[in-house]
């Protein structure tokens, strides 16, 4: 049939995930945006940004993208491979429920997963508050005075405990004692951390084998892993005498009965939040905690969330004491800590809300009460439980049956735990039935009904808790549903999310988070498989982690990739661990020496120091470059001793260095090993391969160009390629509780690689190609919108950025007294989040649009530069005053509306800047935050609340 | 063990749905609220509101209730008894893809599903304008001038059609035509709606049978139910020319290649929308459409979006046209829409932005193509194909193959449509893949693949649509997610939902919508049923469907239920319907008299109207109640013809009458029924049963007393219970073509049942009935706090009022001029939505807080009520001046703030009122709204943006 033209048949995708729903521009908005930075195509663009020299040869290939439908119904199938039995292995991880109303309007919602790390507080005080509560819970349940918000997992929080504990004690002993009774991951790790830095690890009995005159510090579990409950206040007295400190790694749903640490008189507690409503997920995310006395809260790893004033002197809450360990102490670090687990950290604290003490109180006495019900059982079959008081968990001696019960459980759909070749350990949970307990008496023989056992308390008399939790009003609101989806729709709307304005924050990549990666997670057979169940009930996380790290592969150039490290930081670690095992292992283990530029990220030496090497500064050129000179010459200075070196690429000045080659041959030819740092792979994806430049190793932030939200501050994941030769020495198991793991959990927050991998298969390789070449042209095009009104700094010989751009603020400072601050809050009035301030050069700003930002959004936040500059200039030519103005007064609120005016400029300029949206405009919910004071009367809980004060027990 | 004593195992269940998460008043604030009403216990409160004379006996019992795990798994479980076929059987239910990003921020988001109908318009801004979109896309897409948001579905709409058609024909005919390709369904209601109103209906070849001159009107079906695609053109010229209704159902996928109903000149146009991204949901909720001539806009039944301003002279948008056909026709009207299918055409509307014009045509296209290509491996296999041209839909000649070919089809996990005995129906859609048309060849024996083919069109080429469609800006807006994210929630960030604050509407009981009732509706296994697969596939479904109905049947008293109706007012029609129905069976086809207090909501007499009852208005007294003397007289006088009364329970203005029971006696003496209006069963369920007092059907809102949301007007579902001898008289099946059914799919909006089945699971018997006392307490706490301020309207002899109060601003309008606008609109300065307004009587608050309201809430909304009448009473005393003033000028907005203030009080007084949050104010995004202005211009698609300019294809 002949037809009208337009009626043939059509090429338009609709469901074209790649490049009508991820990349932001429009074929025609990136023409005009071309034409603005001077090109014609965007291939010529791209061969003017990215040095020939290091373009990959292949393009990335792996057959037609999928549509986000094809793609949910390959994770469905995926998910389906997962077996989803009922896992009572306990182990640090436990069967919870995740309340719907906070799965719903926490989890699934992008106004709090978008967030990003409450760095800018005034439009973070939504988060800031749950974080709050989530400090007051942790200090209430472990009886300490400051808690952080919050660590990686547990093992980690142990490991960051030891380093904390070597810092403070007064002890100068070269020994950490760790309870056997740990969890083995939190042995695992604790030795990992400890082997590099000299420290030695002893396990053992701690009521038998710990001589407190050995150690500077121990650690004890309570309850421990095979079930203890015993009192350390005894031991933790004989520490004290001899300066050393005692750290504890509580359960948090145990403290609801026991006897809290701080009771015990501990300096530390640290433990895991993961059974406060956040699903297990094969191992996290989930927050850990830890709490610590008065005395060393300046000395606490992590962040730390506190209580100001604003402006006008209401109250406002910021991160506290934000130059942490990394930033002051660089190369001396002893923690890297950087990403928390804020997501989950806000999930566990709105569970706190929603059950109060009364309810902690019954799931725990219900959780204990059961256990109690089956250790009964047990025992009327004749076996032997252990120990004789006990939480949640039992051990049971079974001898040679241990096979059998072992796999009869299975087929009665419940996972026991493998100890030793003769015992199985048994933990309860809230989800815990009457039908678990008599499936597991089942598998041991027994033909029970709950019923029979009338269950009595086996907890130890002098441990049950005496001391109050949970006191404050917040925790006791009414908790209907109205009210608690009120509460967090409230605290949402504080916050400035990707879900209304671009977040345009230089190296940290804040791309879209399409739901449809989203949407999986929550699936059970995602988020319900325990981390240690056997190899055949995962084959759905199994193959979506091969499949992703052939695809990170296939990306990166390497040969070989870990998922273990949850964190970027932690990623770093890894890989330098591991290029320290590779030197070991061929006799090198003198090669300590780690040459890191002047302008690296402040976890590059921190994560050396960890992984035991000397770290030896690097300048760097005016241009933003590595000084070759210097390199070289540093290079051949410690070539002896040369164990790596650590870069970035493009460089953390958003420049792809034409001589990144020559850096990797200089350390090859020393004998050392290259880290090439994977924060900005959003530029090279499909274009240039760090394997293929010459780089051994990475690590990757699944949360910057892989997808994974922010989740306002964490979870992310840092997993590591490295090349064929490294591939043997990557992080071992941490079930096995020896030395070489860095996560607690096998493949790290295994339940949100589902993202990444989505991401991969609906983008394709071409799409993901494009993907990098359009965060280049946004990069490019805002560099050259605001050129003119500020500098940008750095740029490669072409006058070209990478995917970021560094524009300067500090000329405003001399000719106007603006500051890079007074950007940043001024670009709240205009909708904006700021981008990175101040680094990695002081008195700039970073900014990253990413591939996603459409040329509207880059257009309002480029008007609203422009207009700020402006407002510079009108302080530089006397028409607006020095101290009184837009800038300095930003952000604007309500409040400012509300009283009364007498400022030298409207209210109209105030608050209507450009950039800012005129109906639909965010209101920033207090006025600019007080640093200072913050620091000064550092209050890291809960205020008074009189809006609370009608309790509602 | 001897343990301290509040460590004995306790009683509180941390996961009580009923009383710890639906119900909002806790324990302690109960107390404290009856204190303020005067009485000792909450039993004591319930024997002084409900009379003793009508309680029912037995409590309500079905075991213990379920926590809300539980309850989810108990869903999980009977959604894996319906099985997900892939299903072609069309028939008005297509396969259709929801993008992700519309499901989880639109349909998961309770800021979309919780609000209530826009009848506010100043806090409903967001969802007007996703409607008005809904309406610009209608009226693009069928070439006609004007249509409304929405109707019920495709079915209700065609029926709604023939009713405007008889009101606005010129022809004074009698019968109306319906096309043989129209849906069964469609004809089944036309059917229905027909008969009681004495129109003939004739089925037939419109080409063969239709004369002009016997009709007022005719409905084609376009592209027909077998397939065909027909041009109308011709017909629709000659029906003009005898003055009778031309109407076209038409698919609005198909329209993206067809010619539009408007070109062929038709005069009104319906339709369902469900394709455009709503799942099927075994029959619903989706919405249809209507679209019509300019000419007769005036008389198109439903809900129109149109364009007026504020005060400010800003646009804005508002429900035009409210007083709508049963508010002016009452007992005349020919149409009781009510209920509108907001949330789906606001999902559909948002499908449409997201593809736009290009995205359409390309899906439309492709599944064009893949028809052609189905037909072409059929024809090649050697059957007959049917039509020649075709869209979607073909109809194969399989003669005694049929159930052969169905049934291999079903092994190949397809369904296809029987049609007769002797074919089989296939229609494709955007779902349809390769491997699904070889599985269609295979179930006919043939093993092609799908490259086998090259297809060309198979459509008319002289209906080839040839007019632009979707030209509006906003569907032309760049559609990256980012962009789609941020569009959803600037709108939803307009509106004032439940989940920000109570809804006090009274006779709607905006109760909780809990999120665990909510999950389910998402899964692929509830919303991806059609609703006409063979039953065994949709067993978990009858499963829902028959527990609910037992459960309604144990609430109501009847016994048996209809879950068909999908809206309140289509649950009264099909309740009088039954009435009617059972009269004919006894030979009484002469009752036709429908007695209806003059309180009745407005649907109450245009249903009787629709069932082709005569109305008889009996007088309600001075207190509300029915006038026992008038009623006694009417039923008396018109005896011999009585169908039937219609009352509501408790009375429409909140009050329990003593002598309900008298009522229904009186009406059975005279040979009558009783029909009960549910819409209070909020104040009866496990007090009182409508079937024990003596009625003897009722229609159910499960959308407001079983917890189904308001999505913002819709969906809703109205089912109706029956006495044993009106159960023969349900509706009948619309599959079957014939009269006796009320919506086009046989349950239903069934779909969202698993909400109110969650609820009932949940709650169980005691926490539905604890529901209903709270309920009452809620508003009798209400009356007392307001009392002295206000005069509370109508209560029981002992002063109590049932589950909603009245109350009377009319004297404010004497004092102060304040009107009960100004009180309505004031109380958005506070935070809230108004309660119900002038209804049932004219200048009178209707406040119905329900069970899941806090005291907290309740206070708050208290305190700002009182704060109003002080207002007031500042301009009675002469201290605020008479016009303006905070009440004549709310709601304040942000513009206000920012303009000139020369009001004479305070911002601070405007803004912060008693009620409003202060960090977390709603600020209303437009001044009040000019009704007069919008009906006086009336504009009813999207106006030009300039927001828009840049658009971005």
């Amino acid at each position: 049939m002949s037809l009208p033209k337009d009626f043939a048949f059509t090429d338009y995708q609709p469901y074209d995930f790649a490049n009508r729903r991820h990349i932001g521009p429009s074929p025609k908005e990136m023409e005009a945006m071309l034409k603005v930075i001077g090109y014609d195509s965007l291939d010529a663009l791209i061969d003017d940004t990215v040095p020939r020299s290091i373009r990959q040869e292949k393009p990335l290939e792996w057959g037609a993208p999928m549509t986000e439908r094809e793609a949910l119904d390959k994770l469905r199938e995926t998910a389906n491979r997962n077996v989803k039995l009922v896992s009572l292995i306990g182990q640090g991880y436990y069967g919870t429920i995740t309340p719907p109303v906070i799965q719903r309007n926490i989890l699934e919602n992008p106004a709090w997963y978008t967030a990003y790390t409450p760095y800018q507080p005034e439009i973070s005080q939504g988060r800031l508050e749950a974080l709050i509560n989530y400090q007051t819970m942790v200090c209430d349940l472990t009886g300490l005075d400051v808690a952080n918000a919050s660590l990686l997992d547990e093992a980690t929080a142990a490991a960051e405990a030891m380093a904390m504990a070597q810092r403070v004690a007064k002890s100068r002993a070269n020994a950490f004692f760790v309870d056997e009774n740990c969890h083995p991951q939190t042995i695992a790790l604790v030795r990992t951390r400890a082997e590099p830095l000299g420290w030695q690890v002893i396990v053992g009995d701690p009521f038998a084998d710990l001589d407190p005159v050995d150690v500077f510090g121990a650690i004890f579990q309570y309850p421990g892993t095979y079930g203890h409950v015993r009192d350390f206040s005894g031991l933790i007295a004989r520490l004290h005498q001899t300066g050393a400190i005692a750290v504890i790694a509580a359960d948090p749903l145990a403290l609801a009965l026991l006897k809290s640490p701080g009771d015990m008189d501990a300096d530390i507690a640290v433990g895991s939040t993961q059974r406060f409503g956040v699903p297990v997920g094969y191992g996290g995310p989930h927050a850990a905690y830890m709490a610590v006395k008065d005395a060393y809260k300046r000395s606490m790893p992590g962040r730390l969330v506190g209580v100001s004033i604003d402006a006008r002197g209401n109250r406002a809450y910021r991160l506290s004491l934000q130059t942490r360990e990394q930033h002051i102490r660089r190369e001396k670090a002893t923690s890297n800590i950087c990403t928390a687990q804020v997501l989950l950290a806000v999930m566990a604290s709105m569970y706190a809300v929603f059950h109060g003490p009364e309810g902690l109180k019954a799931i725990s006495q219900s959780v204990h009460q059961k256990t109690v019900r089956l250790a009964m059982g047990l025992e009327k079959l004749g076996f032997t439980v252990e120990p004789e008081v006990f939480f949640d968990t039992i051990t049971v001696h079974v001898g040679k049956l241990q096979g059998v019960i072992l796999k009869t459980a299975v087929a009665e759909q419940v996972n026991l735990r493998r100890i030793g070749d003769d015992r199985i350990g048994i933990s309860l949970d809230e989800r815990s039935r009457p039908v678990t307990l008599e499936a597991v008496w089942r598998a041991f023989g027994g033909d029970f009904e709950v019923a029979e056992f009338e269950p009595d308390y086996r907890l130890p008399k002098d441990l049950l808790r005496t001391s109050k939790y949970l006191t404050h009003p917040i925790f006791h609101m009414n908790r209907a549903e109205s009210e608690m989806v009120r509460y967090i729709r409230r605290l949402s709307d504080r916050d400035l999310a990707l879900d209304r304005a671009m977040i345009p924050l230089g190296s940290c990549t804040m791309k879209l988070n399409a739901t449809a990666e989203m949407l999986p997670i929550t699936w059970p057979e995602f988020s319900e498989i325990h981390p240690f169940v056997p190899a055949d009930q995962a084959q759905g996380y199994r193959h979506l982690i091969e499949d992703l790290s052939q695809k990170l592969c296939d990306i990166t150039g390497y040969d070989a990739v870990s998922m273990q490290p949850n964190s970027g930081a932690q990623g770093e670690y890894a890989g330098l661990l591991t290029i320290r095992a590779y030197h070991r292992a061929n006799g090198d283990a003198h090669r300590d020496v780690c040459l890191i530029p002047t302008s690296a990220h402040g976890t590059n030496p921190a994560s050396a120091q960890m992984a035991g090497m000397k770290v030896v500064v690097v300048k760097v050129s005016e241009n933003g470059d590595i000084d070759m000179e210097d390199f070289r010459a540093k290079a051949e200075q410690y070539a002896e001793n040369l164990s790596c070196c650590m870069i970035t690429y493009p460089s953390t000045h958003g420049v792809f260095e034409e001589n990144v080659r020559e850096v990797c041959e200089i350390v090859h030819k020393h004998g050392g090993q290259v880290y090439m740092d994977g924060a900005n792979m959003n530029a090279m994806v499909g274009l240039a391969r760090p394997g293929d430049i010459g780089s051994d190793v990475s690590h990757l932030n699944l949360h910057k160009t892989f997808c994974i939200p922010h989740g306002g501050g964490g979870p992310g994941m840092g997993p590591i390629g490295v090349k064929a030769h490294l591939a043997p020495y990557l992080p071992a198991n941490p079930a096995a509780g020896e030395a070489g793991a860095v996560s607690a959990a096998p493949f790290g927050s295994a339940s949100i690689l589902p993202i990444s991998w989505s991401y991969c298969l609906m983008m394709g390789g071409e799409g993901l190609t494009q993907a990098t070449k359009v965060a280049i042209l946004n990069a490019n095009y805002i560099a050259a919108r605001l050129k003119g009104a500020y500098d940008v700094l750095y740029a490669s010989k072409k006058g070209r950025v990478a995917h970021e751009c560094i524009i300067d603020t500090r000329p405003l400072a001399a000719s106007a007294g603006v500051t890079v601050d007074d950007v940043a809050k001024r670009l709240i009035d205009c909708g904006f989040h700021a981008p990175t301030m101040s680094w990695p050069v002081a008195g700039t700003l970073m900014i990253e649009p990413t591939e996603s930002e459409t040329k509207a959004e880059i257009d309002r936040f480029c008007e609203a530069m422009l207009a700020i500059r402006e407002e510079a200039r009108a302080i530089e030519e006397g028409r607006m005053d020095r101290e009184n103005n837009p800038l300095k007064n930003a952000p604007h609120t309500v409040e400012d509306l509300v009283g009364e005016w007498d400022r030298p400029y409207t209210r109209e300029q105030a608050c209507y800047p450009p950039g800012a949206f005129r109906v639909d405009k965010y209101w920033s919910p207090v006025n600019r935050v007080d640093n200072v004071y913050g620091d000064r009367n550092l209050v890291c809980s809960c205020p008074p609340l009189e809006d609370y004060a009608e309790a509602a027990e």
